[in-house]
């Protein structure tokens, strides 16, 4: 499994160093390398919320190489990639892409931002292993600092954290059991005969569409066996 | 296709509305509807960066009702969800789960979210169609307005945007031709035959993991037969 630490090169704003942090504690990412940063003011614990740990703990370097040499592959990110079939060094894998390539490496990996502004430049994306970019629209494609790392981290965590029970979906018996009942109530309301086959089609196409679990059915089966109780003592 | 809109509640702070305009610009996103929100000050114009048209096009609604009689499918957001399998109000779809589901839908569909602290309601969330959720840690689970509908927006779109064009991977063929070049080299630098195998196998592996386009093959075709060549020489 690949460990992951954040590394900002010459951060400019304070805030968005604080709502990077934020973004790294909402995905379990906990260590934070600073190259070159701006002054690590109020506004970045105010931006870091319950995050202010990760900023305390973060670490200072003078330059990229240095920061670099803590991790096993380095990451370059940037919305600036050369999409002709002969790119060498901005031609990027897409952040899915990479999601898929990175879940069997072993090792720390560096998921390296560029400045608000410029982003990376060139010699730095050069000392990198890998080049990501996140696919945007063309007429904006350049994102706040902060949601790039955020979109980044919540790609790369997304299937370590669904922790919910599933609920299995209803097969062809339950949904046989259901038409049976809604037969009876188009019978019990005196449904035109002409009609009743396209209504039961649309019935049952909803049914296939809605993949209902187990307990919506019970909840939908309970309803319509109380319809027809009702409408047989009439 | 689907076509979305953002539909933020109660939205207590100026500059998460601006962020949410340029995150929406950045995914292609354009209709943003605001109930009951905040005075827009000049903070949101300056988060809002290149995305100002869309805060001067946003709508503003008296109540969730009227916005979602615009929308033909309303998605309700929450990081509050209920895990257990007899969940019904807070069960909730992942993200990613969400947009296998939806990519089918014809309409609009509008993406709601809540307040920067309390999020959505329950009788909001009985309101809308669908509960969606963003998988987080759970040590800190509450994301930032604006880094939630960033990603949702980027999850959404991601596939539209994704405009390179991609070289072929390598073959047999080219791996058998760069295992040649290798054992050629091999011989000329007198590598001991009993050490052999294990260099063979190494390279073939490493290229295998590779997954090198043709373009890249030829760089390194193009240097090992320079190798060669000055080895030769000698």
């Amino acid at each position: 499994m690949p460990e992951f630490c954040v590394v900002l090169v010459e951060p400019k704003y304070s805030g968005n160093i604080g709502s990077v942090a934020r973004c790294m504690k909402n995905f379990g990412v906990y260590e934070l390398y600073l190259v070159k940063p701006c002054e690590i003011d109020d506004s970045a614990y105010m931006m870091a919320m319950h995050a202010k740990d990760i900023l305390d703990k973060s670490k200072i370097f003078p330059s990229l190489d240095e920061a670099l040499d803590n991790v096993d592959l380095a990451v370059a990110t940037s919305s600036v990639i050369e999409e002709h079939r002969k790119a060498c060094l901005r031609k990027a894998y897409t952040l899915k892409e990479f999601v898929r390539e990175i879940k069997n490496f072993d090792g720390k990996v560096g998921l390296v931002f560029g400045r608000e502004d410029y982003g990376l430049y060139n010699d730095e994306i050069k000392k990198c292993d890998i080049l990501v970019t996140i696919p945007t629209s063309t007429e904006y494609p350049s994102l706040n600092l902060s949601h790039a790392v955020g979109i980044t981290l919540y790609e790369l965590s997304s299937y370590k954290f669904d922790r919910r029970v599933k609920d299995r979906n209803i097969g062809t018996v339950e949904k046989s059991k259901a038409m049976e009942f809604f037969d009876q109530i188009l019978d019990l309301i005196e449904y035109p005969t002409h009609k009743k086959e396209k209504a039961e089609i649309t019935f049952r196409r909803a049914l296939g569409r809605a993949k209902l679990t187990e307990l919506e059915y019970h909840t939908l089966m309970g309803i319509m066996s109380k319809i027809i109780e009702r409408l047989r003592i009439r």
